[in-house]
């Protein structure tokens, strides 16, 4: 089952978060939560990995019709856009959204899902 | 699909949100996120709803070894819990970590996912 999709960009890591999160904004996602996985990881456990930050992406208007036809989508949201360093590239990866109808089993969430996959994909090919 | 387990109390929505933190934490799960449904859509829409608060619940070890079998892992996680009032109890469901298997589709995890889902069973029971 796919369950991401994802483009590799050249830019330095910090400059890709950046530029994801304007693409973001400009398809209307606000980014509520954001997990440096880098830092957690470090502070915790004394591990060290590469860049990695876990974005929470949500389009209130789609977030609030979603959860007026299931009200557990709460469970899935927001939509994760994972930023991180691959050798010598930033690799941007996004959450289907199509997870949500799968997941919960309600095909009148798949018009949602497929707007929001659509402008998910035009932030990523935007970054 | 079953995607997530939950259970119901009578205790009101602020003191279960302050139990279900308590209980997380016993179980060696930090809160790494939290959006407040309520007031973001209040705030953005204009729209009124019932509490509704979604927990990003994280647990550093086990997140460490499920990033070191799949590094796209960190779409994801952190594993919700979501919070809400519904009538005049309250509704507390945490996402079936099971979900990161199916949906990798990599069998590997499935300890990490077994390990997670009963100490997410064991925090809904001390709620």
């Amino acid at each position: 089952m796919s369950y991401g999709t994802s483009v590799t960009v050249r830019t330095p890591f910090a400059e890709t978060v950046s530029r994801v999160r304007k693409a973001l904004a400009g398809q209307g996602f606000g980014v509520l939560t954001e997990i440096d996985v880098t830092a957690t990881l470090r502070g915790k456990l004394g591990e060290q990995m590469e860049d990695y930050v876990i974005l929470g992406a949500c389009s209130p208007p789609f977030a609030h019709r979603a959860l007026g036809i299931d009200r557990g989508v709460g469970l899935l949201l927001p939509c994760n856009v994972v930023v991180r360093a691959v050798g010598d590239s930033t690799l941007v990866e996004a959450l289907d959204p199509q997870v949500m109808v799968t997941l919960t089993g309600r095909p009148e969430l798949e018009p949602i899902a497929d707007e929001v996959a659509r402008r998910l994909s035009n932030a990523l090919a935007e970054v």
